[in-house]
């Protein structure tokens, strides 16, 4: 299987969102160039990212919505629950319990810690943030695979050495910092600045 | 002057992120391969990129640290000041007004906004929470530039159709849909589930 980049999986989940969409409208096929101008990428584009997966939808005919968006969903292992540990409850870790697309998409989470004595104790809906210190016994009893990681900058590597200590093999990365993880880690960084940027760029070009 | 991709602004901004972190440990030139390994993209991409905007470093010699920053945050815009009106006075838009990337790159939070006359009035840091209803006033007073949407998804649109209608041209949205807006506004959607799927699908890949 080839190397498939990260664009062509950060597509597949705006494909995956499209066609929810379509689903919703009682739309029962679509032509890659429908997704295309949706999504604001070339037919080709969507053609090819697909083609990366398999053989989806019938020369001429376009695809089935229900069908592409069920072979997208098992692609991107969306009908599995996954177990997510959030470390650090500040607002942005709170902002992130709280937000309902994580939960629709199948990432549970399973198990808040902080290192602040005040916090630690603390519910938040039903959940008791639990001391950073004792990570690798709460990642153990709650099969923690994926871990969000919202804590200062400063402290953002020793966090993430800890989680990458109990076998959490898969990191969401939200401080402003690129981490080091070894290899058979995956670590995504989340900058919410940077689609900022591409808006400042456009007003900027545009001399306003 | 070619259109430039989306993708193409994402990875500039990373670059400057990049180019920032070599500075900090007295890096002075850096060649395209360099600034591609960290950032995990072919070095002939980084070239690419960066011939949009011009001429940058010397063959051979690389590039210098210090001017290609700065070259590419005057592209980008990052050296002015925008004024930012942010709606939705969540536990979203509470963690967004704490974010110090954003300040850190020039983007000033100037103006809260929300619907919940239990919010109005209420202060975050120095500033109070005002009616939506009186966006336009608001608005022209500290001359917005740019808003933040974090609202709930079912008042979304509504909220985006109010800031067009007072001359707001450049939108972030966090609400998890797609919304519509006339041809000369840009908005730009922040999805935070995008980069856990893209996770999910490493470790589904691998059989986890």
């Amino acid at each position: 299987m080839k190397k498939i980049s990260d664009s062509t999986i950060s597509r597949m989940s705006q494909y995956y969102r499209t066609l929810g969409r379509l689903i919703e409208k009682k739309v029962q096929t679509v032509s890659s160039d429908e997704i295309a101008e949706i999504d604001g990428v070339t037919s080709a584009q969507v053609r090819k990212d697909l083609s990366f997966f398999g053989t989806f939808g019938k020369r001429g005919l376009g695809y089935n919505t229900l069908d592409l968006q069920n072979n997208i969903g098992n692609i991107l292992g969306l009908y599995k629950k996954w177990n997510v540990a959030l470390v650090g409850v500040g607002n942005i870790g709170r902002a992130l319990v709280d937000y309902e697309e994580f939960r629709n998409q199948g990432f549970l989470i399973k198990l808040l810690l902080d290192n602040d004595p005040k916090k630690i104790s603390q519910k938040v809906h039903d959940l008791e943030i639990k001391p950073f210190s004792d990570i690798a016994k709460y990642a153990k009893q709650h099969k923690i695979q994926i871990a969000i990681v919202s804590v200062p900058a400063n402290v953002a590597q020793k966090v993430v050495d800890g989680l990458v200590g109990c076998g959490i093999k898969a990191i969401l990365n939200f401080a402003p910092l690129n981490l080091k993880v070894p290899k058979y880690v995956i670590i995504k960084n989340e900058n919410m600045s940077i689609e900022l940027e591409a808006l400042s760029y456009h007003l900027t070009r545009r001399g306003k």
